[in-house]
């Protein structure tokens, strides 16, 4: 099984290797593709082409984000939908979208999630709505029946919103947007941030004393991120076998 | 410019007549293909695959529903994108919910609200999430900057999201599932079900008292439906010739 993670910003190498790592450690051979930060994007498009097919690769990554002359939707709309291992292609976007519909593959800081948590019924409340986070998780809670809403920078009075959460995904630009005495007492709060040490946090360090469950500082959600990325490569090459 | 509309169900027929009316008036070709209800799936693909390749066609619509023996997904997943004037193909509706991508086609009942309304800063609700509906009106709404909470019946307390709504978007299956004086005053309100005479309505009449704006009854949202889809059909007869 082989997966191949692209990188072209050198500020991503952090990402880049504790991948190559995670990979290493439980039997899946991956290859890097180092790219210069100023190849042009014909070229890193061109390199993907050649990933997509090469039978032996189960899965193809290219790290986020990339440098600003690169466009991300060409980049990662370049990508083979059944080697799509981070699950951004918006064809698996739709159908994680569109009941009755299943994605090849889940992008992965939403799927721990969704694994762990019955959402039934919940009220859960995402804040921002990126490709990578916001929006998926937010797709993803309401097809497991919660009660969706999706909180951002427009939003009037996000307090009263967030204060009847009893999930909360913070997965916003601008840290502590979240104040501690919104939290519902016994709420479930993750902080997509949490994962980068050198980035402020999102929800401010009082906020774990009122809620029930919380993602750890530091690491937080990174590990699993890593994880449902090997997951997801599982699955991508037993869908090539199982064809 | 042509058009075609698939008709399979005969209970489909007068939707199917409108559509047909509604392009004759306009200057586009429309084509029926009738089949029988007891069609085979794969001869309702092969038909669709026909039509996908034939360059005299710019528009393909397989009129819903299908006879329960068809599934759904494979016979909305034949027509080519480019072809695809409802909008539901999955690659479209993830193309919808992603931030910086568009579809080549909005999805005719959402298309004609997105036009009208700047929903920026509205606190907007809609209830229920089916794929033509609800979540493509959602996804929309929450590109347009409105804050968008999505309720079903697994909602628990659907009165008090409802009430702080400036927008209300009814298109749950259930007739009158929201109450009159629910509706906060000035609210703007859609009934999806107005367009269908033969169907109860789902906001009680009292709701027009306080409403700042409602859709009518008959008639409803059911003309500007057609007039979208004829919109549809010019933009991806202009995106084939501009090709």
């Amino acid at each position: 099984m082989n997966g191949v993670i692209v990188g072209v910003r050198k500020d991503s190498q952090t990402y880049v290797n504790m991948k190559r790592k995670a990979c290493a450690e439980v039997g899946i051979m991956s290859f890097d593709v180092d790219l210069p930060e100023d190849v042009p994007e014909a070229d890193l498009i061109t390199k993907v082409y050649q990933l997509n097919s090469d039978p032996d690769v189960h899965s193809i990554l290219v790290q986020l984000p990339l440098p600003k002359h690169i466009n991300e939707e060409n980049a990662l709309g370049a990508i083979s939908i059944d080697k799509d291992v981070d699950g951004f292609h918006p064809l698996n976007i739709g159908k994680l979208a569109m009941k009755g519909r299943e994605p090849l593959f889940l992008p992965c800081t939403p799927k721990k999630w969704h694994k762990d948590k019955g959402a039934k019924s919940s009220c859960s409340r995402s804040v921002r709505r990126s490709n990578i986070v916001g929006l998926p998780v937010s797709l993803l809670l309401l097809k497991a029946d919660a009660t969706v809403t999706t909180v951002h920078c427009h939003t009037k009075n996000p307090e009263a919103i967030i204060k009847e959460a009893d999930i909360i995904i913070a997965a916003a630009g601008q840290a502590c947007m979240i104040k501690g005495d919104w939290i519902k007492p016994g709420a479930a709060v993750i902080d997509e941030r949490s994962q980068r040490p050198e980035q402020e946090i999102r929800i401010p360090i009082e906020a774990s004393k009122v809620a029930g469950f919380i993602t750890p500082v530091p690491d937080g959600v990174g590990p699993m991120i890593v994880a449902m990325l090997l997951r997801n490569t599982l699955d991508g090459a037993k869908w090539v076998i199982g064809q």
